[in-house]
């Protein structure tokens, strides 16, 4: 497959997964001129037999057309890197942009990270999780626990796991959240780097590592936890300790606002904030520019560091899905 | 310990690695100074007492005076990330301008990665690290096995494991040493992004996922070994499957010189360049610069990926020091 036909598979993929139902030619034709791009029907079916002949697709009738299957999937997850090279800083522009979740009502959508673990491991160390709430080094108070996958059709893509009943799906909240919530108030927070972060006594002391997130594919979040680098277990123990984090910036201008916000968020349970700085101060060592202040956010899947640090396989999905929040329960009640 | 008691403790254990030799007050102001700083001695010694209260330092005595600890390196390696944020990218540039081989000669120093191993998985296992040097996708053809560790005076950092007679220390050329030898021919070679490359019918296909060596205070390569994303076995048996890789550009109007001098690194086994693209022209789907061109090199930690894929436990320190190429021995020789 060339290049150019490759580019054009994936866009009918992307297409597929986005209606998340059964499409026929004209549609996706209709479709691809929405995106400004035009493309005779033809030419569609042309590269719709291409994507049926490499299995990405499957008809499921004339009339209702194809459906994605877990292959195309697969194919979307690995195309071309350039579609994905800053592909984390734009995942967070997009999420923030689409969720509408409104702070005063606490209701709307919210982002989450989706995490999968054996069920039975889940309950032996859930302790462990409820533990990382309990120190605020959560996402907020609020979580999921699906006691039946398919009440979930928002988690689509794991098709494989909602069948495994030795699976449990765990939905924390993402941080990026907060980026929706303060764009609500005109406020753009622009999130910088995922790093790990030593906590001394209780307190943000400095990142040990960095990645940035206009320069990355994969999630360094994701990333920090998989290779096992937090030390989340010694921070709930002594209060010191590697927790993963992210650094953000927001405009000076709004520094008052975000204050206020914050403590809003806190009575709401949504807090995520471990630190703020002063309009163009350094934050924990980090230098922000001059008409900007620096946000240290604690990393939404922190609550799973303790199972990771035990060995404990768990997979781990940042930024999976919008999600609506009052589906969600406080980690009191059900932890 | 303040930001600024930390910067300057940091500046003194910097020193002292460098030195790799105990130092005293006076030396030490002598060595600050030539960095373009001024303290007084007695700033030095009142610094130096820190050092020794934290344990980083330690006395030898009055004539010779201190000698860095394990825990004083621990300390720089986890120092303030600003000073290590672009690591990657800095760290590259320096190693590069450090080494001074000669093509030509073939003598000089060049840039090794240190892999820590069980020395029994080793012996079991080298089959496989022969077999990716003979695919073409190790950096060259030589490498280092070393006999007793304490030959090695330049693997500083690692006497836990020099002493560990069950482990046993891999040097596998780090492909920066391409940057360096080809600063000889004034060609200046920007490392883009550390990525994971997809083989088709063993030529290089596309990258799947990348991060940004500006970016990052971790080696992309490194962590994508870690997180074990390669599948390169699939890539021995079936000429398709997923590699670590670098993107790198150079200048256009050394495009026939690069040419030229890929071959005669292919004569001398020093080969590392998987693809070369045209002036202007994106290769493997990665956009170039006008003025530059693209090259994909293989990442130098690939012979050690069959082991990592099979879960054995591997230490990979990549760009971890200069070495004599004269020490090293071609593949078919020692494994």
């Amino acid at each position: 497959m060339d290049i150019e036909t490759q580019n054009r598979v994936i866009s009918i993929l992307k297409i597929l997964q986005n209606e998340k139902k059964a499409m026929g030619s004209t549609a996706i034709a209709r479709k691809i001129i929405a995106h400004g791009l035009y493309w005779p029907e033809r030419t569609v079916r042309y590269y719709l037999k291409i994507c049926d002949d490499a299995s990405f697709t499957r008809k499921i009738s004339e009339k209702s057309g194809r459906i994605l299957t877990d292959l195309g999937r697969e194919e979307i997850a690995s195309s071309f890197v350039m579609k994905k090279l800053g592909k984390m800083s734009s995942r967070i522009n997009a999420l923030s942009y689409e969720m509408d979740f409104i702070l005063k009502k606490k209701i709307g959508t919210v982002i989450m990270n989706i995490s999968i673990i054996n069920k039975k491991e889940f309950y032996q160390n859930k302790h462990h999780i409820k533990n990382v709430y309990k120190k605020k080094l959560g996402m907020g108070e609020y979580l999921l626990l699906p006691s039946r996958a398919d009440e979930y059709p928002e988690f689509n893509g794991l098709p494989a796991v909602l069948k495994n009943s030795n699976k449990i799906i765990i939905g924390t909240l993402c941080s990026v959240t907060l980026n929706g919530i303060f764009m609500k108030y005109k406020i753009y927070i622009k999130s910088v780097f995922g790093g790990l972060l030593e906590m001394k006594n209780h307190l943000p002391f400095r990142f040990t590592e960095i990645i940035n997130y206009d320069g990355t594919s994969l999630d360094p979040i994701e990333m920090f936890l998989k290779v096992k680098m937090t030390t989340m277990r010694d921070y709930l123990e002594t209060g010191s300790g590697k927790i993963t984090a992210s650094f953000r910036e927001a405009p000076a201008v709004a520094y008052h606002e975000v204050i206020k916000l914050a403590k809003n968020l806190d009575h709401a349970g949504l807090n995520g904030i471990l630190a703020i700085g002063k309009p163009g101060m350094p934050l924990c060592g980090i230098p922000v520019a001059e008409e900007n202040f620096g946000l240290i956010i604690t990393g939404g899947l922190n609550p799973l560091a303790p199972l990771i640090e035990k060995n404990i396989a768990v997979e781990n999905h940042a930024l999976h899905t919008l999600f609506d929040f009052s589906r969600l329960k406080n980690y009191n009640n059900i932890l």
